[in-house]
């Protein structure tokens, strides 16, 4: 009788036992006079569905002016957090993992 | 004797009476390779001055491969954070007031 071990490393498994998380920022552009109400739709849009790709979104900031929104958030990989944005409605203009932070 | 009055309205005033805040991202670009070290002392270089000019740091996230950072900081002027991230060897390629938040 053969006997496998696995080893499972903190690096590799999230609390729930998922797979290894990385923190991105995404950037949206030409979103000019987006108001409160709509970054909080937008927002809502993808919490509702995230959890299909294993994506935590944590925070939003917007410039009307100039159109822009950064989106941090918490996820498997780039391509998830994309396919997340795309189903909502708002596909990201680019994205970038963040390892590092302060 | 003439007598002036002035009021100070919640929107204009800080907790501690000072100018009214906004929410600002600022983007550094052209750090590939950065290391963690090298953004914490980058960091810690803007904490050590930002109180002259009223600017309060919050995060920072960096992308070492694309060499991109992300800083998010809360204060009076966009020109006060350009000016911070500037003496402190750092100028930002990009600032955007970031009033809305999710």
């Amino acid at each position: 009788m053969k006997h496998r071990f696995y080893q499972v490393t903190g690096d590799l498994a999230g609390a729930d036992g998922g797979k290894a998380m990385t923190k991105f920022m995404d950037v949206h552009r030409g979103m000019n006079g987006i108001s409160a109400e709509q970054l909080n739709q937008a927002h809502q849009a993808d919490l509702a569905i995230q959890s299909e790709e294993g994506v935590v979104f944590e925070h939003a900031w917007a410039d009307p002016d100039e159109g822009v929104i950064y989106c941090l958030s918490d996820a498997p990989s780039a391509e998830a957090v994309m396919r997340i944005h795309q189903r909502a409605g708002h596909p990201a203009d680019e994205i970038h993992a963040v390892p590092l932070e302060v």
